[in-house]
C-alpha cells in the first residue's frame, strides 16, 4: 500500500498570457522528476488551484499524470469549497493514476467549520473517494484550522491516510503525531519548521521551496534519518531566508521570481496575484544567494 | 442608469437530494417577487455560491433571470477566486439581463489581499464586466476586508457601482459612505447594523433575513425616509434575535430551518453545512415568535 | 442621583522630565473646566494610568479633585490588574469627592475573561465601592470585550451604572442600550462612532478627543438632540481626520503633539511611548487645520 | 558570569483570605528547593504578578530570596506597564541578591508595540537596571509579540541575556537561536514546546509545570544533553495533558488545583481568576493520574 513519506514539491502552474502553458510546465517537470523528490503535488496552493476554472484543473490533472509517468509519486490537490467538484476531481485524478488526493478544509463558511461539521465532511468525502484522502490543513489561507483531535478522529478513517499541515503550530503537530492512528503520516507544510516536525515523528513535507530546491530540501529528510542533526541545523538555517520569501513574506509572485532565477520558467501569477517590485526581487536574489544558489540574469 | 438602493434578497438555493431543487425555488420566488423587495441576489453567500459547480452557476442565473422576469432587479453573485470563472459568469448575467454582479474579494491567498492587489483586481474585471461591478466586502467569510480608502479608489471606476459592506464596521461604512464618490452606493450586509448605516447615508442593504421578512426589511428603509425614527428603532430591535439566528449564530442551516417554519421551502444545505439540531431548532422558533411571525408546524 | 451623560474628556497626564507636571497639568485644566464638557476622566487610557505608579496615582487624584473643583463632574480612572489596587484608589476617589469610578476589563490573563469571572468581578468590586462603577470596555488595548449579555446583567447591579464602550462594534452598542436597564448609561469611547451611538440611544461619551475639542465634541450631543441630523454628520466628518490621528492611528504620542499645537501643554509620554516623527506630525498638523483649528508654531 | 539554563519554576503565589500566605509558601519552597531545578521564577505570570499591590510585591521579593537563601538561582517577574515600578524592583531583587529580572513586555497600549518602541523601552531598562534582563514574551496574555529581528538587537545589549518565548512560535524560536549572540539564551515559556525548543537549541525553561513535577522537567534536560530522544519523546507524550490542564486549558486556578493533589498548597488565586468547577477538577486528577503522579485526596 501507498505509504505517504518523503519530499513532495506542490509545483507551480506556469501561464503565459493568462493561459496554462504546458510547454513551460514539461520543462519545469523534467527538473522535478530528475530530482531527489518522493512525489508532485499538483494543484496545491502554489499551482494556484483556487484560480483555475474546472475544466483546467481536469486537464491540467491528465496532463501532469501523463508527463510524470509514474517517475513520481503524484497527489492531486483536489479540495474546493464544492464537494461534488472535489468528488469529481478525485474520480478524474484516481482514472489517471494519481496516488492520493489533497484536500483542503472548506474556506468561505468559517462560522460552520467547527470540528464536528469538518469531520463529517471528510469522512463523507473519504467514503466515496476512489483515492486516499490527505487533510490539507492550510490555516493561513482557509482561516480554517484542523484540531488535532480531529485529525485523530479522521486518522481511523481506512481512507484518511494523512495531513498536512502548514499552520507551524508545533505543539498541535506534537499532539497529532502522537495520538493520531501509527499509519497517519503528518506532513510538515513548511520548510521553516519541517526540522522539529521531523524530530517530533513527522514523515516529510510538501514545501513550496521544494519548487526550486528539490534535493535540498529530501537532503534534510535523509539527514535527518542519518542522525546528522548538527547538519541539519546548519541547512535549516541556510535555506530559512530563501524559503521565508518564497512562501510568507512574498508568496507564489515571490516563488516564480524564485524559480525564474535559478532557471525554471516562473512566469506571472493569475490575478489577483502578481510578480512583485524591484527592491522585493533584489531581496529573493540575496536570499538565493545566501542559500548558495547559482543565479542567472 | 440602475441606481442601487433599497432591499435586496440574497436568496438562498434549495436542494432536495443534493440537487438545486427548482420546483422549490420557484415557490419561494413567488412570495419573494409578490414583496415590497427592491431585487433579488441570486448566488450571495446566502445562495451558497461556493459549494456550486460552474455549470450548476450558469443554469442558475439563467433560470433566476428567467422567473423573476423584470419583476424585481436582479443581482448575480458572480465572484470566485477565479477570475476568469467571474468574467463569464458577468457575461452569463449579462445575457441574461440581470442588473449588477456582486463580487466577493478573492478568497484564499489573504497575504496578497492588500489594497494595491485588490484595487488591480477589481478595476481589471470592471473594465471587462458587461455588468456594472458591487464590491461585497465579506470579511467574517472570506477573512479579507476592503479598507474604505480602497473603496473610494474604486468609487471613482464608471463600472463599479457599490459595495455590499457585512463588515459591521460602522466607522468604516461612515468613511466609505462620506468620502466614496456621490454615486456609489453602501448597502449594509446585515439587518443588525442596517438602521445606523441608513443614518450615516447607507442607501439599503442585502440581507439575509429578507429571505423570510422581505416587507419588514423594505420597511425599516421606508420608515426611516419618513422620519419615524422610534419606529424604526423598535423594528430593529424586534427582529434582532431572529437575525442573530439566521446569519451570525447559526447561519445557513438556521435560515433554512427558519425558512420551514415560515412556509417558505428551506431544505438542507449542502455540506459542510449542515441543519442545526433541536435545541437550536427550539431557539429560531422562540426568535421568530418574538419578532410576530405566525409560526407553522 | 449621578446620571452618566454628555461629554467626559479623559484628559492627558503631562509629564516633565518624566515626572508628573502639575503646573502644566492646571493650565490645560482652565481649558477644560472652562468648556462645554460634561465632565472629567482622571486617568484614563490617556492620562496614561498604567504608567505611574500607584502614589503617583493617589497624588494625581487627590490633586485633580481639588483643581476641578466641583466645576465638572469627576469620573477616575480607577482599574487595575490589582482588584486591592482598584478598591483603594475608589476609596481615595470617593474621599475627594469624585462621581465615579471608570474601571477597565482586567486584561492579562486573557483565557480567565469569559463572562462568568468578568461577572463576579465587576460585582464584587460594585459591592465593595463607595462610588458608581462604569465598567470600560477597551478591547483594542485589553484585548478583552464585554459582550451586551454581560453588561445587561451587571447593568441590574444599583452600583453599575454605566458602560464606555470603545469596541467600536455597532452591534453590540446597539445590543447594550436595547437590552440593559433603562437607568444604565452607554457612552461612546471614540469620536468616529459618537454619532450612530447616539441615534441608537447611547448618552454621550468619552472622547480623546475632547483634549483638544472640547465644545466641538460637546456641541455634536447638543446638535443632536435638536434634530440637526445633517449638520451632525457634517461635524463627524469634519473631525474624524483629526480623531484618528489622535487615537487610533498615532496614539498618545499623536494627541499630545496636536495639544500642542492647538495651545495646550502636551509634552511626551512615558515610555514606552515616544512622540511620533516629522512626517506624522505634518500630518497631524493637517488633520487639525481640515478640522478648522487654528494650529500654533 | 551568570549562565541562563536548565529548568526555572515559576512559582505560585499562594494566598489565605485573599492575602500572600507566607508560611504555605515556605512549605511548597522546601519541595522545590530539593529538586532538581535551576532555579526559580518570583512573580512569573504563575505568581500572579498582576494581582499584586506594588508594596506586596517588594515584600514577596524579599521574602523569597531570604528563603530560597542561594539554594537555587532567582529570577524575579519585575515586569509592570510601568517602567518606574518595573526599575525600582530591579533593584530591590538586586539588592536581595537576585540573579536577573524577567521583563514582560508593556501589555496595554498594543498599538504602540511595535519593534522600534520596544527596543528602545528595554534597552533604556536594561542600561538602568542592576540586574540582568531576560525578555519575557508572553503574546497569549500580554497580547503583543517580540519579533526574532527585535530579540536580535537586544541580544547585543550587554545587560540583555535571555528570552523567555510562550509564543509556541516554533518557527520565531528557531530563528531566535539561530540569529541571536551566542551567549544569549532562549528558554522555552511552556512544556508543550520544550522539547523541539531544545532541538533547535534552546538553553532550558521555564514551565508553570515545574510547580508540581520540578523534577520530571530537570529530567527532560537531562535526557536531551544525553542524547535520549525516544525517552524525551515519550516523557513529553506522558505530561502533555497535565501541562494543558495547568496552562492553556484552565490557567493558575487549573494549577492551583493540581498543586493541591500532588501534596502541595494551591489554595484560591485572586480576581478575575478562580478555582474551576468540579468536572474540570476531575479532568485534573485524571491527567494527573495518566502523568504518574499519586494524587491525594
Amino acid at each position: 500500500m501507498f505509504e505517504l513519506k518523503g519530499i513532495y514539491c506542490p509545483i507551480a502552474t506556469p501561464f503565459v498570457n493568462d493561459k496554462i502553458a504546458y510547454d513551460k510546465l514539461d520543462q519545469n517537470m523534467e527538473f522535478w522528476t530528475a530530482s531527489k523528490l518522493e512525489g508532485i503535488v499538483v494543484m496545491g496552493s502554489n499551482g494556484e488551484f483556487t484560480s483555475l476554472r474546472e475544466s483546467e484543473k481536469e486537464e491540467l490533472i491528465r496532463h501532469c499524470c501523463k508527463v510524470i509517468d509514474g517517475k513520481k509519486r503524484v497527489v492531486v490537490g483536489t479540495g474546493s469549497n464544492c464537494m461534488d467538484e472535489t468528488l469529481h476531481l478525485c474520480r478524474v485524478s484516481a482514472d489517471c493514476g494519481a496516488d492520493a488526493a489533497l484536500v483542503v478544509t472548506p474556506f468561505y463558511f468559517k462560522g460552520a467549520m467547527n470540528d464536528a461539521n469538518l469531520e463529517n465532511y471528510y469522512t463523507t468525502l473519504a467514503d466515496k473517494s476512489p483515492l486516499p484522502i490527505i487533510v490539507y490543513n492550510m490555516p493561513l489561507n482557509a482561516g480554517v484550522n484542523t484540531s488535532y483531535e480531529l485529525l485523530c478522529r479522521l486518522s481511523k478513517h481506512p481512507n484518511i491516510v494523512g495531513v498536512k499541515d502548514t499552520s507551524g503550530n508545533i505543539v498541535q503537530i506534537c499532539q497529532t503525531i502522537f495520538n493520531c492512528e501509527k499509519d497517519f503520516s503528518v506532513l510538515a507544510g513548511n520548510w521553516a519548521f519541517l526540522l522539529p516536525a521531523l524530530f517530533l515523528g513527522a514523515k516529510g513535507g510538501t514545501l513550496a521551496l521544494s519548487n526550486i530546491f528539490p534535493n535540498e530540501c529530501a537532503s534534510m529528510v535523509e539527514l535527518y534519518n542519518e542522525g546528522k542533526y548538527d547538519e541539519c541545523r546548519a541547512l535549516a538555517k541556510r535555506l530559512i531566508p530563501i524559503n521565508a520569501a518564497v512562501t510568507t513574506k512574498y508568496g507564489i509572485g515571490g516563488l516564480k521570481v524564485a524559480m525564474e532565477y535559478v532557471g525554471l520558467f516562473g512566469g506571472e501569477p493569475r490575478l489577483p496575484l502578481r510578480l512583485p517590485n524591484d527592491d522585493v526581487k533584489k531581496a529573493i536574489r540575496e536570499a538565493l544567494e545566501y542559500a548558495g544558489a547559482e543565479v542567472r540574469a
